[in-house]
């Protein structure tokens, strides 16, 4: 007999990430294939399953040794039918079955949870909540996304919308416009684009700034160089870092001092920038927290990068 | 064989409530006793223990048949060992081991949680929350207490410090001082005392109210005159009830944005309020609600006044 393997699949609007994963954790393979949105995405769940059965031919390992498949999805689902309700970056029509139709390709079972719950999960097997069972992961990337675990398990709610952090109101008062139809949302100010959007607000007042030069010589910014600036001194770069970090520290203490977790993660590119973020953070969590939380609570940095999200489906299919 | 029963206790600074319930959840009897709190609250334990067994006698009922007891205290806890840190209205020393001295005094397995967290199960055993797994329940009297309650368990955090709900940070700059230690929390804006202390700020500028005349007359208002003048149609005080109604909304949203619980039930004495205070908090709960969020979670309030505590605590022996 073969050793037991879990297959996890990450779906992004461009790239489907796939991986196998023993039954403690240890990554056997992990690749990428494209997202084929052409016709609806009709080819998306046989395009997975092709790959998996081309990889376990490959590895010369067979599919009764493969335990089933954990799927991390831009949801919302249903998550008692698996149908996904609708996806912005996907083509599939609105309520696609989507558990259904990976079954029947791939013929394995198949456990979905939205992507940033199975990077939550990830992070919790193999990454900075590893040994934790009461984590709140925060993904600061192009937006911000949240999972939510108590006990070991992922938090769903009433309607799969829990640990939409990045749709807590920090702004409550003329905040920018958010994706999501309310304005002032955590992710408008601490994504990496809301970073931008708030450096390039406070440039054209037109302060003289190392931040001002880039934008006007490369006609653009990202978040990196705002905290490269920031970092080097200068003093709008460090207007907004300081901006971010109060919201971020603010709503990360409110929630702890509702979850009390063992610990909070932040993961995706913007927690990448560091102490010149995370000090602050911390120092916001610290006054805004009720002191046995500010004593117990622990902020960390992720540390599976991209790989978090197929760790975590893996985990999904791990039962 | 006689009927199994539990046994409820909410310990109070003045009376502790004591209940006897089927494992059901059917109210046997309940009565309260006095709160000792002399020679360091050394008769708190054997007090309750003694009115239990007399109880039960009165009943005719063997203490075999009782399953065992639950109690709600004022925590913080080591919930493993059971010893209460520190209480701020009962005279014990710090670090009391409740749990062990009851058990010895009792002669039944006894288990503890915090009073809040008590009344949430309470509500989710046989109140507003029953048949409900996913629950916020937020109790808003003289303070702001809450309990998280995720797949029909409290959510107790790495340092039992998880529902501080009262504590949230909701007026960041120049909020009034909470005995927490630090400033604008929740408890200091929708708590009755809270309440009482805006309406005061706002008559101290001396406008003509209803509100004015019962302060001038009485000497004193309570948040229920706040409440009554509100509805009588007075400005200040619904300014006021705007005032409490617009952060107690936007707190709330932002714990179902992170939970997305299926109920939020509101208790204590503010929540008696009605409309006056439940439909505003409802529009600003909408308002700050993530779409999926402001569709699935329900505000509502809790139905078994000041027995939720015996009954949650009860719960918590009936396993």
């Amino acid at each position: 007999m073969q050793e037991k393997w879990v297959v996890g699949i990450d779906l992004g609007g461009t790239t489907v990430k796939i991986a196998f994963l023993t039954t403690d954790g240890s990554m056997i393979d992990n690749w990428e294939i494209p997202t084929d949105n052409a016709n609806e995405g009709a080819n998306i769940t046989s395009d997975i399953a092709k790959s998996i059965n081309e990889k376990l031919a490959e590895w010369n390992h067979k599919k009764e040794d493969v335990l089933g498949a954990g799927m991390g999805a831009p949801g919302p689902f249903d998550y008692e039918t698996g149908i996904i309700y609708n996806t912005v970056n996907l083509s599939w029509p609105d309520n696609f079955p989507l558990k259904d139709n990976l079954e029947r390709d791939l013929g394995l079972p198949v456990i979905l949870d939205n992507d940033a719950n199975c990077a939550a999960l990830g992070e919790m097997w193999k990454g900075a909540g590893e040994g934790y069972k009461d984590l709140v992961c925060v993904t600061l990337g192009t937006g911000v996304g949240g999972g939510i675990i108590v006990d070991g398990k992922i938090v769903q709610g009433a309607k799969g919308a829990a640990g939409e952090i990045g749709h807590i109101t920090s702004i409550v008062e003329n905040g920018a416009p958010c994706n999501c139809g309310k304005t002032g949302c955590l992710e408008t100010i601490s994504s990496a684009t809301g970073i931008v959007r708030i450096a390039k607000e406070r440039l054209a007042e037109n302060p003289k700034s190392g931040l001002q030069e880039i934008l006007q010589n490369n006609g653009t910014i990202s978040a990196k160089d705002v905290f490269d600036q920031a970092i080097a001194g200068d003093e709008i770069a460090n207007e907004v870092v300081s901006f971010v970090a109060f919201h971020l520290g603010l709503v990360l203490a409110n929630i702890a001092n509702t979850l009390n977790p063992e610990k909070i993660v932040l993961g995706g590119g913007v927690s990448k920038a560091g102490d010149i973020l995370l000090k602050p953070v911390n120092d916001y969590f610290r006054k805004y927290s009720f002191k046995a939380v500010a004593q117990s609570t622990v902020i960390d940095v992720a540390t599976l990068g991209n790989t978090a999200g197929v760790i975590g489906a893996a985990w999904l299919a791990n039962k």
